[in-house]
């Protein structure tokens, strides 16, 4: 991987494009032996072009496909294959008809995105103006992609990847399948499975750390199809979740958020939030799902003891505490008119509250025709951490306890 | 810069390590060439750090300082030395004494820390067992420093940058001041103080684009003392806010909701908020500062239609309208028992709502003495987007209102 652009060294962006290639090509299969930042510095990334094509079999260079005349990956590949660029009327005519879509005049200088290196091909950009390009030299394949997360990333999947995995013979489906888990550590999901783990060759299972949004078992099968691969990892899948039970709250894709919407769409129920030292995360973290609209009400941040007593209706003497948590629950509730109402109240820091050190949190919940339920709880860490936790815990509490409701 | 890593990847983290102290180097004026990213694999590590040595004057080696066996920055030092590893019988003890002051047990390979390639120096590391390397090769000179980001930050700023800046015979003392701005473009404040910008060289200016953050503009001065180079930024710091007034929202570390509770805490005043698109966003933020309960009331989630009109008594027929977020507010204000009530609503998207188009905004905001406010908005970008955007710019309203106040 050699990424461009000065920014990247100075510091000013952080390169999650080639951790995010990393990560595909892994899952490809595909050994990644080096990343390389440079800045938009024609000889340095020249040199660090020709020393990767020297230790690797390929390289994808990504960023410096712009219009402006600091963007130089074009003359930087053109000039280690040793031959000119070449200007593609198609492409002059693709960059046109993407401005006059947008009734924005063209710069002269874009016209250099229509530029290739003579020999060289390109990779079609539907999502903007810059194409790709995939060449070779002596033998060993270079590809460009745009810097720009989205353009790169439709480009790598549809193009690159395919591209090499059909260049290196191997087989040409490579699907995979992540369970996403909460509620135990590494070194505890590591012991439920590792005899698993070291058994399997296709699928392969990795273990990913989210931080924050707890740990993915990603499962990674080759074959001739598609198909086949998804057949060889179906049964391993069955017996994982079989093991992890509960742990696995969804897959792929999916969030926390996601889990708690479905289940609540699935049996008919709103939703309804207070919360207290989260100032409004959940409802944020729950309302950032498109069609969360179908089952949640809304959140009262009720930031102040005040607030908690006269929006929520709280009697307990102390706002932190079980009973305290409860009554915001059932606040949450009525007020807002939901079937379940969920809450949380604690101590984030940096100063402890109510006699209670920094980490005691409480988590509630009011279902429908069950007892309302309160949890204490420790979070380690910093104010940031201890509120992020306290949002991911109690939606999985609430996910817990939909399925059990089921 | 290398850092070392098979995780690094493989995509599993992204090495914000060499981003952040890509930055220390630039604001210290060091230019920074490469970066590049390694394996736990030392032939590679040896051969990246042989080829760095080559082009630079300088290298910061991150990872790879661990107990493991994994861990071989040393051996790869040494190697590229030419000599072997002593162990250090201080630096033993040092080991020995953190694990007894937290009552666990050393493990034996705990030791490999206490390995220096002969010849070497070490960097103390008073926040973990591993402590840093800093070795001379043929005139040039290599630090080494562990991947955990507080352990690494307090050895780069506490003696690599003080060291590498001895070594260039540059000024000892370089002071920054970033000034945040929020409200117009990067070609519009280019446009503004594009003159300076050239006419400076100490302290030089640059502006740094923080996304959603809005940009900074960021001096930096170079001087025998720290008293000297302040004074030099002070009076272009000065002549730059008296251009960008009301622009600028604070300096360095100041966050949006720094600054509104800065100003609400000056006036006396309390707030309450009122969302819908974000769902909780603006108060998460709000309550994300510690100390915020002097002045942040809550915020009421009014996700669905029927919230924002039984809890926050909206009597519009539209909740994407003028008199909705001016209900909003003023609800805020009431319900929350809050001086100063601020409130959005509007159309996050996928889909259009009441006939308005994705990314149509309303911003509300009813102070003390004065008719409740509407602005209208249109937000560009995705539903994150459009809700990080509101949320900002609500932030920023109420600054700007407050700021008129005083």
């Amino acid at each position: 991987m050699l990424a461009i652009g000065t920014e990247l060294l100075l510091g000013q962006i952080v390169d999650t494009n080639s951790a995010w290639i990393g990560e595909q090509l892994a899952a490809s299969g595909v050994d990644s032996h080096e990343h390389r930042q440079v800045g938009d510095n024609l000889p340095r990334m020249v040199a660090a072009l020709r020393e990767l094509l020297r230790d690797s079999d390929a390289v994808i260079v990504c960023g410096g496909l712009g219009p402006t005349q600091d963007d130089v990956t074009r003359e930087a590949i053109a000039e280690v294959m040793g031959v000119g660029l070449e200007r593609h009327h198609d492409l002059v005519e693709h960059i046109a008809a993407m401005f006059s879509s947008r009734s924005r005049d063209m710069p002269e200088n874009n016209l250099r995105q229509a530029d290739v290196p003579a020999g060289g091909g390109v990779i079609p950009n539907p999502m903007g103006t810059a194409p790709g390009l995939v060449c070779e030299i002596d033998g060993k394949a270079v590809y460009a992609v745009p810097g720009v997360p989205y353009e790169m990333q439709a480009m790598v999947q549809s193009f690159v990847i395919p591209d090499l995995l059909q260049r290196s013979g191997e087989a040409s489906a490579i699907v995979s399948r992540s369970l996403k888990t909460w509620g135990t550590s590494e070194s505890g999901l590591s012991e439920m499975i590792a005899n698993h783990v070291d058994a399997q060759t296709n699928p392969t299972i990795a273990f990913l750390a989210r931080g924050i949004e707890g740990l993915v078992v990603r499962l990674t099968a080759k074959a001739a199809t598609e198909a086949d691969a998804w057949a060889l990892i179906e049964p391993v899948e069955r017996e994982l979740r079989t093991i992890l039970g509960d742990l696995v709250f969804g897959v792929d894709d999916e969030t926390m958020e996601h889990a708690v919407i479905a289940r609540l769409e699935a049996r008919g129920l709103t939703l309804g939030v207070a919360e207290s030292l989260t100032g409004g995360l959940i409802g944020a973290r729950i309302a950032s799902v498109p069609g969360a609209s179908r089952v949640f009400r809304g959140t009262i941040g009720a930031y102040s003891s005040d607030v908690k007593r006269t929006v929520l209706g709280v009697t307990a003497a102390s706002v932190v505490s079980e009973e305290c948590v409860k009554q915001m629950a059932e606040g949450a509730q009525r007020v807002l008119g939901a079937d379940v109402g969920i809450a949380v109240t604690g101590v984030a820091g940096p100063d402890e509250q109510d006699g209670q050190p920094v980490g005691t949190v409480w988590l509630g919940l009011a279902v429908p025709g069950a007892p309302t339920e309160a949890i204490s709880t420790r979070l380690p860490g910093d104010r940031e951490r201890i509120r992020q936790f306290s949002t991911i815990s109690l939606m999985n509490l609430l996910r817990m306890r939909l399925d059990a409701l089921a």
